[in-house]
């Protein structure tokens, strides 16, 4: 069922089409992706089985006919398969019905391992033994383990002042890594170049490429399938095959809301929702809006839409506690403010202060830990329903992009320091009180 | 389905019988479980859908059957459900057909969620507003994490040294931290004693409590599952259903290799190979060899099992990188030790430098960052095999208890200032050689 691997690129915007491998971008100077809009699609009537290990039906492979590789024959880290899970406590807070896609619970703690996973497939299926990206963070960390679970050699390009903590993370799976001095918003287009000449026999899995974005939409074939299945007018038995007639308006959720930074997810959900429409799985009228969220200090996708502006333009950006998307250059920012209209949605900026109280409701009345990068989609989600653009009643789903375990941060604990001779009449002042 | 949460508990050494509530430790001193011996069990013939949010069929809630609460209606922690994976790259260094269970991807990180999952729905259950346990480290932060997911008020007792970093991960999720000071080994017992009076209102759910430990058992169920579902004289198709026959010698692993530190866990393995061989399930010559392993530092009950003694006896420990399993006074060390002895298993001890290189060689040949704590088990199973007591052809799962992301490590990484003017060259020096 696997689209072949040898699928020609396309750009979204001027329509110009590629043989994969020739290069990343559009001679128009857009971002290219799989032009693999298949016409026939349907909802894989085997049951995700998670207690097999058929990759076919399970996490991203399940969605293998849209895939520009086919899954690799077996792998320690199985990506995708995480939960849609309702948040009502979280309701009344974010102004609507609040469903939550967790995506800190893939193999190394982001939903980087989606796209990471069809590059390293891709990788193993052409014999290259070198697979590289462009990060300090999620898809760094992401890269390194894949590329150690698959036997392949792996680079990864910091800054020369990267935190200790985080390359004491990205060494546990020891990759090369190369502290670049020098400007390094400008080490993705290098690595492009090195890329596209194909001499340096290393696929870079970059944040926009058309691999990974072929594997991150998965998310969204993954939710809007989890969402169909939720809802009550979709069939509810397990194995029960998928019919056009199941595709009704309370199968799709009225939003869908994550976190924007290079645009590469933003346009993987966007690709999944045109390939779906495009094969009448999703009815036209049924396209969730997308809303991205990125955070004010670092907002150049939001500030173009806010502008009304045809493109995304660099911006000198602050400091942001959001560091995982603190993309002033974004290489597909255009892209995913082209998607965000084209869907009736919206790209919107949220203060730090929101994101650490989106962080901390999470936390506390949700009980999931996520990164700030995260948070902001939350806070997003809040913003929007302040304005009104999200209504009360509407089912919204939010993507957390990233676990909150991996990385430190400073809280003021409920704590009382108490002597073990006191433990009964201690607990008791806490407990009755 | 489900057992009733009116089940008794029993001794598994003198066969006393007790109702739940009243106490956790049998008169004759040994730790009580639930007595849920169903005398039929079938696999579920509903496959598990990981795109469904229906409780009974997803995680830990597909064995109801043999647990003593039910699903809780909603939950955005849903544990349970992580793969199990061919660890090919893996098996030289182990010396056996290398199967892992990783555990760190439940949703706050590691195993202790299955356990905290029963835990808090039986609070639910029995509308008791708090929930404890006595913990600085995993069990810690999943009880936090899922008190907060299901509106109960948490209290967590952590020694009154705790390091600053364990503290704020607590702390994500709000509990009320007690920092007690004293003898933090005793904590566990006065906790108990709180428990089965009754008196605090507080459901404690710590490392071998009967709630714990039934929750704990889904591991195995899981496991079991997934292998006899990987096996080629299995049925290989969902939906298909079990059937006695299907049982053969062949569907079951020769060995289950875990970490052991209360004994908690290694209980609830034995406790589902006791009832899944009383109900026919698995036959008496197919139950899996189990092998607990500690590190050498601390390790009662690897020391009991050498010296051929009856009992666990306390020793003084000393520091090991295992800070997880280190427990010089084991709650249920008899219990496991007995465990071990009825399977034709072993209990080991492994020293911190074999943790070091098993936990360097999943991470960089698995791409599996875990726990040192995780790491004595695959430390055990190479220890094992140098023995003789595992053989090449044997087929092993190890039981990987908890995500590595979680706590900073030193690294010594292979790491290369460069200059971005450089960058072509630089990695063409790296990628050839």
């Amino acid at each position: 069922m696997t689209a072949s691997s040898q699928a020609r690129l396309r750009c979204y915007d001027c329509g110009c089409t590629y043989d994969h491998g020739d290069r990343t971008r559009c001679s128009c100077g857009e971002p290219l992706w799989f032009d693999l809009d298949v016409d026939e699609f349907e909802w894989p009537t085997e049951t995700a089985q998670a207690t097999e290990q058929d990759p076919a039906t399970t996490g991203i492979w399940r969605y293998d006919a849209v895939l520009p590789v086919s899954a690799p024959e077996t792998t320690t880290l199985p990506p995708g398969s995480t939960p849609l899970v309702r948040a009502g406590a979280l309701d009344s807070f974010a102004g609507c019905e609040l469903h939550l896609k967790p995506e800190g619970q893939n193999p190394t703690g982001s939903f980087k391992d989606r796209g990471t996973a069809v590059g390293v497939a891709h990788a193993l299926d052409t014999d290259t033994d070198w697979i590289g990206t462009v990060s300090h963070g999620n898809m760094a960390l992401s890269t390194s383990a894949y590329a150690a679970a698959a036997g392949l050699e792996c680079t990864v390009f910091v800054p020369a002042d990267i935190p200790p903590e985080r390359l004491d993370l990205l060494a546990r799976h020891d990759p090369h890594i190369f502290r670049v001095e020098g400007e390094y918003g400008r080490l993705y287009e290098e690595t492009l170049a090195l890329d596209t000449d194909g001499d340096a026999g290393i696929t870079f899995v970059n944040s926009d490429t058309p691999l990974r974005v072929a594997g991150q939409k998965t998310i969204a074939y993954e939710l809007l399938e989890q969402f169909r299945l939720e809802s009550p007018n979709a069939p509810s038995s397990p194995g029960v095959p998928s019919s056009s007639t199941a595709s009704t308006a309370s199968t799709a959720p009225d939003a869908i809301v994550l976190p924007v930074s290079s645009g590469g997810q933003a346009s993987g959900v966007w690709k999944a929702l045109r390939e779906l429409t495009r094969s009448g799985v999703l009815a036209a009228d049924d396209v969730p809006r997308l809303y991205f969220v990125q955070a004010a200090p670092c907002d150049p996708i939001a500030t173009a839409f806010r502008e009304g502006r045809e493109e995304v333009m660099p911006i000198d950006a602050d400091e942001t506690i959001a560091v995982s998307i603190a993309n002033s250059d974004p290489p597909s920012g255009t892209r995913a403010l082209t998607a965000a209209r084209d869907t009736d949605g919206a790209v919107v900026a949220v203060p730090d202060e929101a994101t650490r109280e989106a962080m901390d409701r999470l936390a506390t009345d949700a009980g999931l830990a996520v990164e700030p990068s995260s948070a902001v989609a939350l806070a997003g989600v809040r913003e929007l329903s302040d304005r009104g653009e999200i209504a009360a009643d509407e089912l919204v789903v939010t993507i957390l992009t990233g676990s909150g375990y991996k990385e430190s941060v400073e809280t003021e604990p409920r704590s009382r320091h108490i002597d073990l001779a006191d433990l009964e009449h201690e607990l008791a002042s806490v407990v009755e009180s």
